[in-house]
């Protein structure tokens, strides 16, 4: 295995929740590598957890193993599981949604329920709340440094038991492309959608075009206004807003140098609609 | 000696001030692997840089070194220490009362005064004011890489000197358990008191069982009311309070997916005090 | 090489930016060390970048490779480079005045434009938004790791080159000292100022004597009381104001216990000045 392990929670870093996972980890190997994705996942927000997996797993080695602790059912009958993905990573997590756009993105090749009678620490009492240090961190940490393997884990789990969450791709109709905000880039307030760079460019916009954007919830809309398909911010004023492609090949919403999130209240998850259509080109003589 | 370095500090990690304390560590020896508890310590909150120390430590490997700085008297004559804990871990850190749990619920074996003379970072100037850096991270990680031994960290203290914060135990009166809200599980907005589960079950009291719960500080009550001992937050209807047995096998108490503290604007210390009673079943016929 | 990379930005850690960098470095050489500077770089804010840069990099062992990523430019023509620095230190970052304090304070031997046609991610799409990961994260870890060495990243670019923010030292005049509020100690609200301790001490102020301190920004004053130049914090009463060294050895502002920032709405930057100036010792009957 690699000897990598990457953490993320909804936890925060505040207290010693997190120090005490890597703690636990540690003590299985001292050689095993840890890093953080993120502890400031909203709490219980499995949605999030969801995204950031499948926004930075890609960019790993094969082999590294990610632990993902967004458990609003801590102690409850929920099953923890490990996937192994088509790429060749392995996620512990409970099986609650958080693996969403993993399957559907990537993809699973195999899971396993974790079998809490060996993979648990010992001597870890009475508590049925800290499962991320007592069960996750110690069954990750095992995997990434080959104390157990993968089918150690516990018994198979058929791979369509693997929860997802509600999650509907975009759509195009005469050239009208509509899709949802998904996530923000959360330090700079720039929305991204699940409209990929692909489907958008098949439409027929090229760079520098106009595009009108409308952005809705179920009760209204929010923003409709034109604005610029650029390459990068700098292709823009400062405060400008412009469509851009992100990271991850997708489209996304910016003010340069600005949030579009704070400017117009947006925020994200399936009943938030973004529909974008090309205009005519304006030209002043 | 372990190799591994645990930083906590009230520093925050917004400015360079931790990274410097990195920085000196890894220049000691490059293999040495520092890990983080918290940076997010409240300012000058010396209670919980204890708390802290108290709650993670145990997770970590025998000989593991931890550096915990909240040092409000910098450059005072208050003593920098290390100690050596019944559990075989070093702490580095102002001898200020941030030792209390640990030498109350773990124990200490043996004290060390820092002797400055030759702990401390050559060509660290003048500046009396970053002791975390110039001091504690570089003795911190000459210990744990076996640059020094713990003898060579100065002249012996002996541990009666090791400075404690006020801090009473529960007592049970007539089944009647008065104890302290002691921490938050900050994020969530848990209230983690110092009534131990074993106190707790002796009293009669079982899962499921219904309790009446008091929170009064010196002033007021701020919440009376009932709730039910739970095994976890899933036992309970989303918004509902519960009382169940946190990670450390201490008694907390919660809103199932909302926070507590903040909902009855509750705080935590020796004048946080909560008070809790078993009360008859109610059966509904 | 040393094989460390310390990573700075303004991307905060709450979504999976930093670790995809993250995993882009570790890909390239799993023995590879990573460390964080800060990712809390208030947005765009390239002078505190600078800033953060010069507090720590004396810290680190010599040939640790820093990546430095505020880059509000991104997608422009800004040029992106690599700098040896006086120390021996090796800085990754577009050149946009992140370098100022390095080349002022510190020395920059030789600048070298990274080659995105041999440096950069594979496969890191059409995407103009993400260099920190796709160019910085990939070309520090290479160098770090010795896949390539310094002459590898690129064509030399002449020192003067590299762009530097306005930046005029402290001044004296009759005993009066002027300079300007640089940046804060941020958890603290300290006011960490550009005046050495050495240019102070040389105007004739030792540990003890009151000073006149007066701050003031474009527009108005905003503070102009009598304090005390002291050793420590622990040298005034709780909540007193004090000038100090930092631990940089300049001059700083605090109040014990207290945010002076916060207290009198201080900001820093070139239009901050600080106005110094021994009075007479005041002495009671």
């Amino acid at each position: 295995m690699s000897k990598n392990l990457v953490i993320q929670s909804d936890f925060g870093t505040s207290d010693g929740a997190v120090s005490a996972m890597y703690g636990v980890a540690i003590s299985v190997d001292p050689t095993l590598r840890i890093f953080d994705l993120t502890h400031d996942i909203p709490q219980y927000n499995i949605w999030e957890g969801s995204y950031r997996l499948y926004q930075t797993i890609t960019y790993w080695p094969e082999e590294t193993v990610f632990v993902s602790v967004v458990d609003p059912g801590v102690g409850s009958d929920r099953l923890s599981v490990v996937v192994k993905t088509a790429d060749h990573h392995y996620i512990v997590t409970p099986n609650n949604g958080t693996l969403t756009h993993i399957k559907n993105d990537i993809g699973i090749l195999e899971a396993r329920v974790i079998d809490e009678t060996v993979n648990r620490l010992p001597k870890s009492g009475e508590s049925y709340t800290f499962h991320g240090r007592d069960v996750y961190a110690y069954t990750g940490a095992r995997l990434a440094t080959g104390v157990i393997s993968f089918e150690e884990v516990g018994p198979k789990l058929d791979v369509s038991e693997i929860i997802e969450l509600p999650n509907s791709g975009p759509t195009v109709n005469q050239g009208v492309i509509t899709g949802t905000i998904d996530i923000l880039d959360v330090r700079f307030g720039n929305l991204w959608t699940n409209i990929s760079r692909e489907l958008f460019i098949n439409t027929g916009i090229s760079y520098g075009d106009s595009v009108e954007v409308t952005i809705a919830n179920d009760t209204h809309q929010v923003y409709k206004n034109i604005m610029t398909f650029g390459r990068c911010f700098a292709d823009t004023r400062l405060g400008e807003p412009l469509l851009f492609v992100n990271s991850l090949d997708k489209l996304g919403v910016a003010i340069n140098q600005g949030s579009f999130a704070k400017a117009y209240h947006i925020a994200t998850g399936a009943n938030w609609k973004i529909i974008i259509r090309k205009i005519p080109k304006i030209i002043y003589n």
